[in-house]
Parts: structure tokens; C-alpha cells; sequence
């Protein structure tokens, strides 16, 4: 391609100018502070990881992890989520360290991209994992915390759906023992969330009368606490109906955290990270198409990094709750002063600022001639806006 | 090389656990705060930029540039300092924006390492750019900003040192104009602080008395205002002239502010950045040998974007900082409650744990049996420290 001129940046990445980088900071503030009285700690991991670990490990498509070689040849990942990072954490510096451990974080987070797809190269999730707790109880804890967030976050009107990858894996198994591919094909339409497609396959797969519907019945297997007892009597599968009593018992949980007004049961969700075990949930806010957080359990990473345990966690969409809640206005100024000064003032005007900023305030200064101080008095006394070199002041001081 | 193990992690890059986190969290809360008082707004720019654009731009050698290619086979780089990004963006995004800007940044910055040498790939940095201000009182509020900063980050033993490139490229011009081979192997010298392998190249050039006596002289030339008025006597000419009257205004606005006790004047300093044009500075913290805060004027910057203007600012070195300041006591569990319950009793727990939290302190949930609760209540009434699963607490509820 071209050689890029002065001013381009890179497909797929932002700049943040100080009015939306008040509000991400607001945003990450008020959310790990939230997280923090839950009891969960910030860690923080570096950009760059190996790829033949972390890269590995985690749960995004090999083609879409930015790989970079480093002096010796060795291939290193732009990491794509915490949550393999902070594995490999718990299981190394952490290794001495008793479960379960709550950890959070706030973090960039890098996927390789084809430049049309208007896809974001780098984005921001904050989120938590608690790791060697296995129980219903911690599963509908980072849920619990996740509504918690995204209400810090202010996001107010959402619903998290959640489901359990052994739900569908049993039945599937039940129904259709004979043909992994027809398993793998269903999945990948409810997947895509494409019902259309999935009843097709399903009907031309010439299954017994009885099957056939159970397995368009869980298209409707999507609501509150009745939605468990529907799903019982749709398979016997052992796998299917413990992965319903573990969310069951989940619910029961969320009911006394008193939030199943935002959590609906659905049982046609399959989280779409490779490493989910377990209970997967997402999280959409009213009027937006893709979720603004995503988290399950995980009881197989550990592992892989040599320490197995059970673990659980979510990440909020931080970039995309960005564009999803006020900025607050537009404070044109509230809050700073403009000190104008002649050499004579300086030390005296310095001085004041200083004041000023010890007082939490914001303060300017500005050598200026008599006739620009002038300006601004008059500005001032006129109760207009002060402006000065395209900035806006509420005070102006000589 | 072997293959990592699922342990490691790249050289040169760091995990940061909770007690680290909280401290460096604090140290970027305050600098930001501390620059915002100033009247700075915080700007945030990818991680990613194209190589011929700010990688080419940027201070950073370029064999220490870390280097990656993108889907299209353009070179990019991770970005090595956030100098030229902000001049990028001031030069787009900002283009209309009036001038003067003052904008900060706290941000991870990336160099391309030996893995023997020990150095960091990946490391913070906290700094300002004052954009559109070519006076003395420009660069004199950079450096009482980089002053209040290293204080705000609770460094409190330290010396700015500041110097001028106008003034020995004059100098050295005026009694060497005839080897630029000369002029370079000295700043070189100058640059690496080898005062004795300066003398020795020096003398080995065999230039009259009074222009090998006057370039040695310069080696004194460090201390408070004297030193300008010493080192108008050292040359006629007219670019290191300018320089020092420069330097004498700035530090008469830095005597204004206050802060000269912290400040001295060193005119054998070069600033190892190649884009400086003017007054550079360094900070050193007591009993520490390398700098924890660079800065200067770099006024040929901007036109590489396509905005000519002039500017000047500073970064905090602030993982260097981080190991520097007090972390505070290890508080131990201050503050936090846990709170553990049976099914029974778990909606009641779970409510006084989320009252706790809207207080605004920690709680942590766990289920437990009697007898582990008794032991915990014993443990609290005994006045010992309240440990579950290894971490502390200062309550217990059950």
C-alpha cells in the first residue's frame, strides 16, 4: 500500500480527546471501585504475552490474535483477553496464594482485524475472575457483580441472559449420538442466533417424530425459573439435566440478591469462547444488537497453566458502554480560572494559582497585555462566557 | 529457542500484583489530578501507530522500536513515548483547536530490548505536552509542573537539572566549526556523563589554549543562576548566547514560582532525545543514578504532522517512581468484612453484604458450616486477625 501520510493512524484504533477519556476514566473508575467492594483486586499483565502459552490458551481464533516475533524469533501475542494472563498469573506468581482468589482488572485488549470490516484492532474491557470456587454460589456472585457494574458503569436499562454449555452438549449428544457434524452444525446456528437455519437442518435430518421437536422446543426455552422446569422434561441426559439443576441453583442465588429482574434463563445461548465449561452469560443493553458484557465458567484453563482449578468471570464491553452512557454535560469551563499577569505580577499571580490548586481548583495563567486583560474584565463583568485562545474559563483574575 | 513454558511470560514485561497496582493507581491518580489543576487535559492515543509516521518521528532509536506488521504488510510499531502521537493528534483531531493546547497523558510505552541487557519492554510514563508557546514562561511552567507532579507522586528528595542544546551546539560550533567528527565524539562524551573521556579527546585535538581551557571550563558550568552569567563569558557565539539568555528568563519565572531550591543549571546536559531544540531537563531523585522525569523543548516536531508549531513538556519515568515511594502500611484486611452464612440465612447475608458496599466498604461472601463460623467468631472475639482462605479481614458476621 501507500506509504501513510503525517496524520493516519492504523485501521481499527481511536484516539480519545479529554471529554470521552473523562468519561472512560468515570467509567473505570466507578466500576473498579465497585469491584473493589466486592473484594476483588486489581492486577495488571503485561501488553505482550507468548503466543505458545497465553496465545494458545485463549479463547480467540488463532487468525484473529495479533502476532508480533520479538529479537529472537520467538512468536509473541498482543494479549486478547485477561483471562488467560491472569490464569497464568494465578498459577505462577500467585501459585502459593490460597483460593479462591477475586482479581480484577481494567485492560486494552487486541484482535488482528481485515481492515474493511470497520472492526476496533484495540478496545477496553474491565472485568473480574474468581478462581477455585466451583460452587452455584460464585457463579451467581461474578453474575450478581456483573449487574452491579454495569449499573456503576450507568448503564441502566440491560438483561443478562444465562445458559450452560452442558445443556445443549447433552441433549445434542442424547438426540443425535450418531453424528458429531450434525452436533457441530446445529450449534454454530443457534451461535449466530440464526433460528431460521437451525429449524432446516434440524428437518432434514430425518430424525424420529419426538426428537425432532424436543430439539425445535428449545428455541422457546428462554425466560425466568420456569424455563429450568420445561428443560427437565426435555432430556433425560445426565449431563443435560445436572447443567439445569446447577442453574437452577444458580437462580436461586441471583433471587437472593434479590436481581432476577435483569436475568433471564436461555438455554440456546453457547457462550462463543472456546474455554467455557460451564454456566456462560451475556449481557445486552436496551436497544443495542451486541452484548456489553460476556463471562462463564472455565473449569479447564487452570490447568493449562499448572495449576488446575475451577473458575468463573465476566468483562464488560467497556469501549462499547462508552458510547452507551451520558458524558454529562458539557461543563464549558465550570471550575477554571484564567489568572492574566504583566512581568511586574508575575510572582503574585503564580502564587495565586498555586492557591487555587491547592484548593482542588483549575487554574491557568497567562502573560498577557493590559488591553487582552482588559477584554476578559469586561467579559467577565458582562456575565458572558470568557474565552481566551479557544478555551473557556468561569473566572478571570489580574 | 525451547519452547516457553506455560509459566513464563516475555522478557522485559511485568505482571503487577494487587499491592503494586494499588500504589501505582495512586501515584497516576494524583499526577493526573495534579496536571489537571494546571489546567491539562488528558488525551489517549492507540498503541499501535504506522512506523513511517510516528515511529519515524519519534525519539526512540530505531532498532529499539518494536516492530509488527499488519494484515497488509505495513510495518507498524508499538509506540515508544506519547510526544509524537499527541503531535500527531494535535496535528489532526486538533487541528482546528486554538493554541496554545495543554494536554497529559499516562500511558504504557514500548522498547524493543536485548533480552540479556535487563531492561523493560513495557513501561508507564505520566507526562504533559504544552503545544503552541514559544516564551520562557512555556518551558518554565513545564518544569514547575514536572516539580509539583514529582511531588504529587510523593517524591519529595529531588533535583531538576536543566540545560539548553542551543548552548553547546553554539559553543562547539564557534571553537570546532571546523570537525563536525570532533563536535560529535564530545557531546557523545557529554552525553554518557564520561567527563574524563572528554578531557582526553579534547586535549588530544591540539586547539589554542584559550579555546581548549574554555570548552574544559564548561564541565564547571553547573550550579544556580551564576552559571548563566559564567557561561555568557565562555562565548561570543550568537545561537549559544540566545541560549543562556533564554535559560536566565526561565529561571527567572521559576524563581517567580518558588521552586529554585529545586532546580540547577547544568550546560554540559544533553538531553538524549534527538528532537529537542532548546531548554532540556532532567530529574534526579536522591540517591538514584538514572532520571525519574525527562523533558524539553521540541519545536521542529509538529511540522513533521503538517502543524508547525512550537512545543514543550515532559514525562515522568513513573515505573521508576513506583519503586521509589512508600506504599503505605500493608493495611491487612482494614476495612474489610466478611460475612458468612448458611443456606438459610444467605438472602439476609447477602442484603447486609450489599449494604456494607453501598457505605462504600468491602465485603466479602462465603457459605460456610457452624462449626467454621464458630471459629471465626472465636478468632474476632480473641482480638487476632480474622483469616479465611488466606486473605484478612477486620469483621466477621455471620
Amino acid at each position: 500500500m501507500a506509504k501513510p501520510r503525517g496524520f493516519e493512524k492504523p485501521a481499527g484504533v481511536k484516539d480519545y480527546l479529554p471529554h470521552v477519556v473523562a468519561k472512560l476514566r468515570h467509567i473505570e473508575q466507578q466500576v473498579l471501585e465497585c469491584m473493589k467492594r466486592w473484594g476483588y483486586e486489581q492486577i495488571m499483565t503485561p501488553t505482550m504475552e507468548y503466543y505458545d502459552t497465553v496465545g494458545v490458551a485463549s479463547a480467540t481464533s488463532d487468525s484473529k490474535l495479533f502476532k508480533l516475533l520479538n529479537n529472537r524469533g520467538t512468536t509473541l501475542v498482543l494479549r486478547s483477553d485477561m483471562t488467560a494472563p491472569i490464569a497464568r498469573v494465578a498459577a505462577s506468581l500467585l501459585k502459593d496464594a490460597p483460593l479462591p482468589l477475586r482479581l480484577s482488572y481494567h485492560a486494552n485488549v487486541f484482535r488482528a482485524i481485515e481492515e474493511e470490516a470497520g472492526r476496533e484492532a484495540e478496545f477496553f474491557q474491565t472485568g473480574v475472575e474468581l478462581i477455585g470456587d466451583p460452587t452455584p454460589e460464585a457463579d451467581a456472585e461474578v453474575v450478581a457483580l456483573a449487574i452491579a457494574s454495569l449499573q456503576a458503569a450507568g448503564v441502566s436499562r440491560f438483561k443478562i441472559a444465562i445458559g450452560h454449555v452442558g445443556f445443549l452438549n447433552g441433549l445434542l449428544e442424547e438426540k443425535l449420538s450418531e453424528s458429531a457434524e450434525a452436533q457441530r452444525e446445529l450449534k454454530a446456528y443457534l451461535l449466530s442466533r440464526d433460528h431460521v437455519g437451525y429449524r432446516e437442518r434440524l428437518r432434514s435430518l430425518g430424525l424420529p417424530e419426538q426428537a425432532e421437536r424436543e430439539l425445535e422446543d428449545i428455541l422457546r426455552l428462554r425466560g425466568g425459573q420456569e424455563t429450568c422446569r420445561q428443560a427437565k422434561s426435555l432430556s433425560g441426559d445426565p449431563a443435560a439435566r445436572a447443567a439445569i439443576d446447577h442453574l437452577c441453583a444458580i437462580w436461586d442465588v441471583l433471587d437472593a440478591y434479590g436481581v432476577t429482574e435483569h436475568v433471564l434463563i436461555d438455554l440456546t445461548m453457547i457462550g462463543d469462547f472456546s474455554y467455557y465449561t460451564g454456566m456462560t452469560f451475556e449481557g445486552y443493553a436496551a436497544d443495542l444488537g451486541f452484548p456489553v458484557v460476556s463471562g462463564g465458567r472455565y473449569d479447564n484453563l487452570l490447568a493449562q497453566f499448572g495449576r488446575p482449578s475451577p473458575a468463573t468471570g465476566f468483562a464488560l464491553k467497556t469501549t462499547r458502554i462508552l458510547d452507551l452512557v451520558d458524558g454529562g454535560a458539557d461543563e464549558s469551563g465550570r471550575g477554571r480560572t484564567l489568572i492574566g499577569y504583566d512581568a511586574a505580577g508575575r510572582a503574585a499571580a503564580l502564587a495565586e494559582a498555586g492557591r487555587l490548586r491547592a484548593e482542588g481548583l483549575v487554574a491557568v495563567t497567562a502573560q498577557m497585555s493590559a488591553e487582552e486583560a482588559g477584554a476578559l474584565e469586561r467579559a467577565l463583568q458582562a456575565g458572558g462566557p470568557i474565552l481566551h485562545n479557544g478555551a473557556a474559563y468561569e473566572r478571570f483574575e489580574r
